[in-house]
């Protein structure tokens, strides 16, 4: 027996660390201590090296690094399905921003985040990047889950259940800032809204404020046609000029949809180093436009993924969102090699890590780099036979082949067993939000 | 205590009948007798008028017609994913056909058929459109599972391990239609590949022996522009204007891809009540275009939907592939209203009916017609809360929710336990195929 303790070790079938390259590892271990990867050796060299108390065997899984759900506004699965098949307009001025306006407090955020940390741990997320109100109550429901999550607080020129106007928003933000300081699987940044809903004046107190605290910042730019035309009628100019005067395009920005881009505009973000997150069903759905992803990462932009809100994707499934973004690409570029499986994995973990500036920490499995893995079972009908475990990940794999989470070494979910939440609580919780929002849309 | 005895009752949170019109039912009753729907009632009233030994209560769930997927190609399972991310003809010529040519053979078609059964079962499938080598193997497979089927027998201009030329595929064909025409879930018809591997006589002859024996015939018809090209270049016609000189174009066709379509041609397909297959995923996939569906729905023209064979999607989910219909639609049509859910689980079952010319007898919930259903749980975290269960379904779902499924009144799934089929045989057999077509893969 071995003199080296681990905290874990799990013998899996395949390992896909994502990088150094993105090849899949067969018959491997990996080695936790103190929340870290301090190995990645084959399975009977590990049987020998390492010894730990509960080591657990994954005979028939593939082990990839967590998910890193780019974008999302997890407390908006509260309000999933209340509102589909409408025009973006119809669907926030009549159902969402009234909902929002009626019911969005501490509770609903710290409730609503919880159930989506539930879907998130149980589809293979371990880090999330959440732009909603009330940050400081998904931050409570996020270490209470036991996930990671970087948590823009919203900006905006207007008021809302949350502030009165920009001033009430920097300072809840910065207030957020200090309180979690100490919490390492936190991080927040400023979510100034749209170009259309922040003027000038706030974004360069983001820009000034992001700098000095050194923190990312996350905005929903060039979601839609419609929203250009009317920046260029009221003023000239497409809103990524105006950004780019405001100075806001550089690595710190997440530029999240990014829909409708010139190829000059393309060029500009890659030599900008912005980062671009990718919601391809959320696009689709909405009737947004189609991202040019081959083009952006052909210029050597680096491409993050997201499953935007359940109020408009609906899920927050990752796997799902990775298939869809391939289809996709493949789809709009009319290139059956575009955008690869194990490019796509990349772009759901590595990718969405650098965009955040967590990619020392998370978003593959390296050694000395957090130990937030998820374990997917393929030895299922709809997984059989495996001639390529990262394809049928990524093309034949659902949310439900998801058996283990760990995120820093906490395991978060168990064959299928969620560790740190309680689920038959969070499905009756569910229903009363239900019963009371859905009453009040029946009123209207 | 009722006198009517019933032989399946099901108490349903939700039953969504298709027609005759798109709503929902809450709290309502099934009941089944001979195979047949004999009443849909609420549920007070059921346990009133009928009994039986057995009652389902699923008091969660959304009771569904039975999903029809209308162009597959079952036997390939054992291909899934064995070649992705590659250009449409590098795919089929580099491996799709060589492992074919190689492996293809009645037990293939009869092992890889019974896999998809058991994928389609587990998914809500209980009727599947199929275009594969050696149907009489597959309509065995069929008949065990207890899926109901229509096997497309293929016709090709040139040889394949099933046969020397058209004279043999059409003996093939006609001898499966006299063999299995006494059981009524299978359905024969004739499948001519497609424009571009079938010549004239061939087609002038499968038009008259299907007019004759009044069976349906499928064709993959304008799946690429490649296509569409290389007639133009060869005929200075395209497919489907030859199609229409030979009179193929009718209800009778069901016309599979339709990626790439003139306004006049759409027009053309409206006024011959020819028949289309949508199969959103596998046209992505395989960058083959995007099939203009609103445009095609608005023109009159009844579309179904299908998933393709597992090599090219890399699924049979029907549920997966409705949600990629929907979101597709809108994303083409730049309408966020496009194909909205209850359109779409209409696609999926009754319009798959239509197009095989079975819905007198399936596609719907109505009473007279064959038990064909599924029960979908949504007190899952992934569908809570429920504001519209059909939206849920289509947008939020997935096929592991799919928790019942019944044929004619029989019970294929119960509690997600496949009660005709040994899933772990089937996980074995799969693993064996792999090790022999993989080791072919590699010495090639």
């Amino acid at each position: 027996m071995s003199d080296n303790q681990a905290d874990l070790i799990v013998h899996a079938r395949w390992i896909a660390p994502v990088t150094p390259d993105s090849g899949v590892l067969e018959n491997h271990s990996l080695v936790v201590i103190d929340g870290r990867i301090a190995d990645i050796l084959p399975t009977p060299l590990a049987r020998e090296k390492w010894q730990a108390d509960d080591p657990q065997t994954l005979d028939s899984h593939l082990l990839i690094p967590g998910l890193v759900n780019a974008h999302t506004h997890a407390a908006m699965n509260l309000l999933r399905g209340i509102a589909d098949d409408l025009p973006l307009m119809t669907w926030l001025e009549k159902h969402i921003w009234p909902a929002e306006g009626q019911f969005v407090s501490d509770s609903f955020v710290y409730d609503g985040t919880l159930l989506a940390a539930a879907e998130m741990i149980r589809s293979g997320t371990t880090t999330f990047a959440d732009m909603y109100f009330f940050p400081a109550s998904a931050a409570r429901a996020t270490v209470e889950a036991g996930l990671r999550a970087s948590l823009f607080c919203p900006v905006l020129d207007f008021p809302t259940p949350m502030g009165g106007g920009p001033e009430d928003y920097l300072r809840l933000a910065t207030d957020a800032m200090d309180q979690w300081r100490h919490e390492p699987r936190i991080q927040i940044g400023f979510g100034p809204h749209a170009p259309y809903t922040v003027s000038d004046e706030p974004l360069e107190k983001v820009l000034t404020l992001a700098e000095e605290l050194d923190v990312p910042v996350m905005m929903h730019v060039h979601e839609t046609a419609g929203e250009i035309q009317m920046a260029v009628g009221n003023t000239g100019e497409r809103p990524l000029t105006r950004l780019k005067e405001l100075g806001l395009l550089s690595p710190r920005l997440l530029a999240v949809h990014m829909t409708q881009l010139t190829d000059d505009e393309i060029a500009l973000v890659a030599e900008t180093g912005t980062q671009v997150v990718h919601c391809p069903e959320s696009n689709l759905k909405l009737a947004s436009g189609f991202a040019p992803i081959e083009k952006l990462r052909q210029a050597g932009v680096n491409v993050a993924l997201g499953t935007d809100g359940a109020a408009s994707n609906n899920d927050l499934d990752m796997i799902g969102e990775a298939r869809t973004a391939a289809f996709l690409a493949k789809g709009v570029s009319l290139q059956a090699d575009a955008l690869p499986a194990a490019e796509v994995l990349k772009m759901a973990t590595l990718n969405g890590a650098v965009a955040l500036g967590r990619d020392s920490e998370i978003g593959s499995l390296e050694i000395g780099k957090q130990a937030d893995m998820v374990a997917v079972d393929l030895n299922r009908i709809e997984t059989q036979p495996v001639y390529d475990p990262v394809a049928q990940l990524v093309y034949a794999a659902s949310r439900d082949q998801v058996t283990h989470s760990w995120v820093a070494g906490r395991c978060l979910l168990a064959n299928r067993q969620l560790t740190t939440l309680n689920e038959a609580l969070l499905l009756k919780n569910a229903q009363q939000w239900q019963q009371q929002i859905a009453g009040a849309e029946q009123r209207d």
